[in-house]
């Protein structure tokens, strides 16, 4: 039983954990923190929390569990301001799309706390936002991927993923290095690929008459255009190393595509063509769960 | 009324124009023809069809309205085949996603005759196939764009829109040349930049582990990667001139992304970011219904 938990950060996914853990009767009191006075008025009208801390500070003073979920750029200050008011028992966590940079700032922050740190990534709809959006069923059957530190215990560990499971989620452990990899390519690349697609039409003087014309295909391949430009210039930049590799390897692909149209060479395309079609159909089959 | 209606390539695409026009009491009798037998047995049993023919030259025979509905690499053919059996009063149409190299073919292939074809294209399901997944209401709200010919009578154009909104399409008319720049960026690009993306993961060692990892914002962009690695090659081939200017355009923009990655160059980001998240939203509070 979580005595006191607080949500740094409280939208969609902030809020959810706080709503799952209290329908799952594992959580006595939830404070949280925000930047926006009206996003925790709502969040506390609807109960998803019980108390609007006026600082981090306050938010974590008690507190024996303790959710960083703001965007990833915003973390480094927090771990800073919060490390000489954690509990001695207290067990930090985080909601980051990106794992390296995230416990770079945790090492800076928390110092010699840094053992209490777990790190963790809820693979859970970025697209709504806000208290208002969130919801205790957000994490059934969803993964969070978890990337525990070398100075962490065991029972720490086990104790961050229990967490996460009373909301209904599977956990899965893997470095950071190997996260930021994974996600790199199946997450941030096609982020940017939809946001260059848009920008690119929507700047063309004849805008307007694309736009009108486009269909589902458009439609689906762009809806992550949609996402907040702040959180993913955020991951974009926090991730850059790896996104930069992916980037690369992306526009070598394309360019053969590029070269082999400008060619006529037929066989190049559908060979590709159907090597995707099928993966994608394996994959389709395998998979409907993921929803981030 | 149209007495007789011929169908060539009984898919979702030719099979919906049948029902649909059923459901309006527009037509008589439907007579199609295509590659696979057993989808035209199909096609008869579900009564999207009330008869089989041979060959194209059978379907066309006594027929006043015809539609080619198969892949666009296959029309060429069809019309050679089909202009020596057409009624003199018959009117021939397509549902390519190609305009330009289908009139060129249709040119070739229908010589004199070339004033009663009017060019085509529904905006509507290209994912399900065959005659199974035929609907009489698939093209309700639906855009149909026409992109009729110098050769074409004003009567003759609006006979064709009329067999449209009689399945309760839109029409929009424009040139073969504007439609095929239009479809090149907003249809056939983001095509081959999803195959792209899956046949580049899927040649990797370590695919399974990716695609594992792999959430919403994937499923999404990478939908119309399942579609058929044929039919696209045909696309992308066919409207390759304008496709290789728009992969042009798109590669430098994702170059951009990368150096400004690379640089750590937040604010370069943030713009597009930006640019393309308004124009999305706004996109898609316009646009709910053009499906292809």
């Amino acid at each position: 039983m979580i005595e006191r938990l607080a949500i740094l950060g409280v939208g969609l996914i902030g809020g959810s954990l706080a709503l799952a853990l209290k329908q799952a009767g594992r959580v006595g009191r939830v404070v949280g923190y925000g930047r926006g006075r009206a996003n925790l008025d709502e969040a506390l009208a609807l109960g998803v929390i019980d108390e609007i801390a006026a600082s981090p500070e306050a938010a974590v003073a008690g507190a024996d569990r303790v959710l960083l979920a703001m965007p990833v750029g915003a973390m480094a200050a927090t771990f800073v301001r919060i490390a000489p008011h954690l509990a001695d028992h207290a067990l930090v966590t985080d909601a980051g799309s990106t794992k390296q940079d995230v416990i770079a700032a945790a090492r800076a922050g928390l110092g010699a706390r840094i053992a209490r740190f777990v790190p963790g990534h809820p693979i859970a709809g970025a697209e709504k936002s806000g208290a208002a959006a969130a919801s205790g069923d957000l994490y059934v059957g969803r993964n969070v991927i978890l990337t525990p530190l070398p100075e962490n215990a065991p029972d720490d560990v086990a104790a961050i993923a229990d967490l996460w499971r009373a909301c209904g989620a599977q956990i899965a452990e893997m470095s950071p290095v190997e996260h930021d990899l994974i996600f790199a390519a199946v997450s941030h690349l096609p982020h940017l690929a939809a946001f260059a697609l848009v920008d690119e039409l929507a700047g063309r003087p004849e805008a307007e008459l694309f736009f009108r014309h486009a269909g589902s295909g458009f439609r689906d391949f762009t809806r992550i255009a949609g996402s907040s430009p702040a959180m993913w210039r955020d991951i974009a930049l926090a991730n850059r190393q790896a996104l930069v590799a992916e980037l690369d390897a992306y526009l070598s692909r394309l360019s053969a595509y590029r070269d082999a149209l400008a060619a006529g060479d037929a066989d190049t395309l559908m060979q590709s063509f159907s090597r995707a079609s099928q993966a994608r159909s394996r994959w389709h089959g395998n998979n409907t769960e993921n929803d981030e």
